[in-house]
């Protein structure tokens, strides 16, 4: 069945969406109250994020643009120290949409939320014209644990930590745009697990990122900007699986400028870092972590090539692949 | 200037959009850290709510899709006994929209929120292909302070106190749709002093809603649903200004089902109705509030209408008006 405008009108159509779809894969008390907000307890100081996503396609190999939606903000409040605990769903849904296919997307997010330990505790339903896309915007919140970790909180002599391979969502998105047909999958993962095992081992973590759109490249310059310190990074240590390697020497790509969805970056304290890089490779998303670079006195990112030269790594300029997220 | 795709692309321009834009006027000291999320203190129970709008045309009179975006999310939150700390904003912005056009809207939505005193404290940016629109999603954080406020706590012998005109929204929205000129505004405001001003008063309030997409017709049914009770109200008493009136009448429209960005029901026990009607009336946005009827026993929702007469009011079936908010 296609969704046309009528379920966007807050009347009758909306609610049969809302019960048929959204509360029969996300219930949950909280949700199932269907109140003006959710109502929650929560205490001490929390993380509070939001996150759009309008990937094309919607469906590809290792995911969908539901999971991606989940694992974003769960993401982005893991890497501040926060146990994340709620998510609200806003969807922007274009008219002629498969009713069925909305529903494959909301099965995605329930399951990705349950492997998060997180509940989705409000939502809406918006219909706009179109051609049968679907935006998602998820907001979210956690319960922090650890206050001081920052992107301005790296210091002189940190080891950077990788927590796997690059370009894996990047490249899968652009090979199903392409219509190339090869084996590589989306990384699209939570990434709480990581964030977490390095907080209860005790590691002193001063900064954590997920890469993602930007690329490793654009996040370590934040983390240089906003700390005022430089980024020395080492191409040989930089993990890239070999079919995404191949793919990238065919198109000229950057592995440094691709988004990820399920990777991320631990600052850590010099002594802690052999400890950190066995906190992360305990969870499975984390298997292929390396120690990747240090961080130094001066500004600006540079990367030890493989050839022991240097040269310095920019921010990403123009458009990196366009909805990628 | 025109928005093009790399805008979104988390890099350079991504930046400076945020920074130029965004963090010019929302400043404030937990967005400016533009860390992965907005880190909190907020103590006690909250309401948590979520809200996406994709009203076109994006300006008319009376305000903006920024100002719509940003009462939205106050009121959901003031509707549930909840005052309104923090907000996020996720944009997504269409190819070829103005860069004037998006600061424009920005600098509404920093004004509103400094009117109903909330703090924009995350947000999000992403570019899509399409015609210089723009959709905005705004997800709120307010602390309840009396707890059991609810769409299903409607009481037999309950009052419903409409806090003013009907169908304001609708009718400006359809006017600049339709070119007719007219003095019809929008009536989009935050109805966050409406709330508070009852619970200060100290008034027994069941239930609080605002009377959005659907409009009074569903926003009735929904209480009487969930509460187990029957709605009665009088046609006599319900307030719609002399413009909107004649407005629907050569348009066929009814002003119970038409959608409302600043109006909202505030049902309470029978004893406190005056009380509560002075308390609404003392906020600007509630100066021609009307007592329009009662909770009674049974189901479903009636009026009395101006010939003494008693109809059944349903939910809105059907399209309403598409892209009303």
């Amino acid at each position: 069945m296609k969704i046309d405008m009528t379920y966007g009108s807050g009347g009758k159509q909306t609610g049969d969406l809302i019960n048929q779809v959204f509360l029969k894969h996300f219930n949950n008390p909280i949700l199932n109250k269907l109140e003006d907000s959710a109502v929650l307890s929560v205490s001490g100081t929390i993380a509070y994020t939001t996150d759009s996503f309008v990937v094309t396609p919607l469906f590809f190999k290792g995911g969908n643009i539901g999971k991606l939606a989940v694992c974003g903000t769960v993401n982005d409040l893991s890497m501040m120290g926060a146990i994340p605990k709620y998510l609200t769903a806003g969807f922007i849904i274009e008219e002629g949409a498969d009713l069925e296919m909305v529903e494959s997307i909301a099965k995605t997010m329930a399951l990705t939320a349950k492997e998060a330990g997180v509940f989705i505790v409000a939502g809406d339903t918006k219909v706009v014209e179109g051609n049968g896309g679907i935006f998602i915007n998820t907001s979210g919140i956690g319960e922090i644990i650890k206050g001081d970790i920052s992107i301005s909180g790296c210091k002189q002599g940190d080891v950077i930590i990788l927590s796997g391979n690059l370009g894996d969502h990047h490249a899968a998105i652009l090979s199903e745009r392409m219509g190339i047909e090869n084996e590589i999958a989306s990384d699209c993962a939570p990434l709480h697990t990581i964030a977490k095992n390095l907080l209860d081992d005790g590691i002193e973590v001063h900064c954590m990122r997920d890469v993602t759109r930007g690329g490793l490249a654009t996040v370590l310059n934040e983390a240089a900007d906003q700390s005022g310190v430089s980024v020395e990074i080492w191409e040989d240590a930089i993990p890239v699986s070999r079919e995404v390697k191949g793919f990238c020497d065919i198109l000229g790509l950057d592995p440094l400028y691709m988004a990820n969805e399920g990777k991320m970056i631990a600052i850590v304290k010099e002594t802690d870092a052999n400890e950190a890089l066995e906190a992360v490779k305990r969870s499975p998303y984390g298997a292929n972590a390396r120690i990747i670079g240090t961080i130094q006195e001066g500004k600006g990112v540079r990367m030890k090539t493989k050839l022991m030269g240097s040269r310095t790594i920019d921010v990403l300029y123009g458009e990196g692949l366009p909805r990628i997220c």
